[in-house]
């Protein structure tokens, strides 16, 4: 088995060498921007990392399908960026600020396309079942993003809804990336489908504490600034595990107060709705729930017929995912 | 060889089949509405008759790659309708207009997703193939959108511009639709590429026509309203065309008055440039390029090695379309 270092390295040299400077240049140069403005890369990552327990020998052709996780994921920021009306990511303005709506709009298609051409690039036996994996994920995702949005505009959703909703828009995607690498790596249905599991967990729990830092994190070191889901009313963890909280109708009254706290207070609101997440203990339960999706994670490596050193590689991938400030 | 109306009712059982009643429904809807409002269908229909110059044998998983190109093309209308900011489409409220510009950015998101997902359903043995000429057909479609948008902004484009773009734009669709047809029907690459100048020669005349209609078309019959095209300063072949005879200062000084006339002015605008249109000739040598293209589409059947029969329904199929009024 090849360091994580060296994945990385292979990860980083990949992306390098997609080649973005085409004509026209303004569909282009937005693709090469947000491609460049870094992120953990932590599913072509995660695919390459899987499908190195199996073998050391990571050609071209194992290469393309994980790029193709990274031009997706980055893809769906993009549009996410533009539905969400975000004006930074990762600490740079985003690509509809920077250029345009359209231009957003349309370079984003082409990442999507794209993401499919690098798809099948990879090895010509195993194209049908990347390109069903990658679609079913694709579909999850997308499926996943309206659920968010339509959770907006809902004023209680329960944490079922919730944990449906991010096992779909985040979850899929990691699952997916796992189940690609074991795929690659040519391994049976079964375990294809335990890293599938592995990577939904990994990527619920991740998902979990994106949540808790947008709160609870530092805008220098999260990329972006703190307490825009409390200001935009998004449905994270934190809301929903406080919704089932509040039972008496006093604590349903204090949340409601919070809650419709117009937009131009958001920094009150920020304040009070922190306080109580964290009065609740709600702060300190996300911690355990986060720590509860990575033992779901680490069970379904048990399915996967991994020895320990094989285990011990994808337990240390998630942990340093899960102690991480950004 | 089958009828050309059994092959559209071919087509419309193939698009009726197609599932949208799925959660969640603000994602599924509007993909639903659009598919349901209408439109030639030519893309499919092209493809399927292709491929029944060489077998009567249209099985589901023959139909799928057909369907996969209307899902994609309205996947374009509807991102295109956005970025156009229009209104209708076909008489109808667009998706962005009776949902919302979210919703219809991510519903075609899905539509693109889920054209991937129709092709991949393709017989198996010709899924890299069909993958190749429809992720290249994809990318182009994008390229030309792109230069479709840049060009609004520049001033001035000469005709070899606008046939890139429009080859790219509206071509690309046609010709891969052609392709893969023939791909469908297991013919050698050369047939194949003869197949895709067809197609690219037909879109070709095709846009030339809808610039033409845009203009000098009945809006009840278009199905959307005349001089859109007028109104924004789209590079159409009309005002294209219009550019290279403008030769003399005065002359130029004419085309120039009525392209800045403001958009507040718009029927103004629209009657003095299509009274332009008219006296200079641009109006009865629009019709001539179209002629030409469709000229050009038949000579490329004649490197596809086809029989009589065979040559008469591809050169019916584009004689139909180039005399429509809509």
């Amino acid at each position: 088995m090849l360091s994580q270092e060296i994945i990385s390295e292979i990860v980083g040299k990949g992306l390098m060498s997609l080649d973005w400077q085409k004509e026209p240049q303004n569909l282009y140069e937005p693709v090469e921007y947000i491609m460049s403005i870094g992120g953990k890369h932590l599913r072509p990552h995660l695919c390459l990392t899987v499908y190195n327990l199996f073998s050391d020998n990571i050609t071209q052709s194992i290469v393309w399908p994980a790029m193709a996780l990274e031009v997706f994921h980055q893809f769906t920021l993009l549009h996410d960026d533009i539905m969400d009306k975000s004006d930074t990511r990762r600490g740079r303005p985003t690509v509809h600020c920077k250029w345009s709506e359209n231009t957003a709009i349309l370079s984003g298609d082409l990442m999507s396309i794209m993401a499919y051409r690098f798809l099948s690039q990879g090895p010509a036996d195993k194209i049908p079942a990347l390109l069903k994996v990658f679609t079913d994920m694709a579909v999850a995702v997308c499926e996943g993003q309206q659920k968010d949005m339509d959770f907006e505009k809902t004023p209680f959703i329960t944490m079922n809804d919730y944990i449906d909703m991010i096992s779909q828009k985040t979850g899929a995607l990691i699952g997916g990336s796992a189940c690609i690498g074991a795929i690659l790596a040519g391994r049976s249905e079964a375990v294809c489908k335990a890293f599938h599991d592995f990577g939904m967990n990994v990527g619920i729990s991740f998902q979990i504490m994106d949540d808790y830092l947008d709160t609870f994190g530092d805008a220098k070191i999260f990329g972006k600034p703190i307490g825009g889901d409390i200001a935009n009313g998004k449905k994270t963890w934190l809301l929903v595990e406080t919704f089932r909280r509040c039972v008496t109708e006093s604590q349903k009254k204090v949340l409601d107060d919070i809650v419709s706290i117009p937009e131009d207070e958001k920094e009150r609101k920020f304040s009070e709705m922190s306080r109580l997440y964290t009065e609740l203990g709600v702060k300190d339960d996300a911690a355990k729930a986060i720590h509860h999706y990575y033992n779901l994670a680490v069970e379904a490596l048990d399915r996967a017929g991994l020895n320990g050193d094989q285990t011990e590689v994808l337990r240390g991938f998630a942990q340093k995912l899960l102690n991480r400030e950004k």
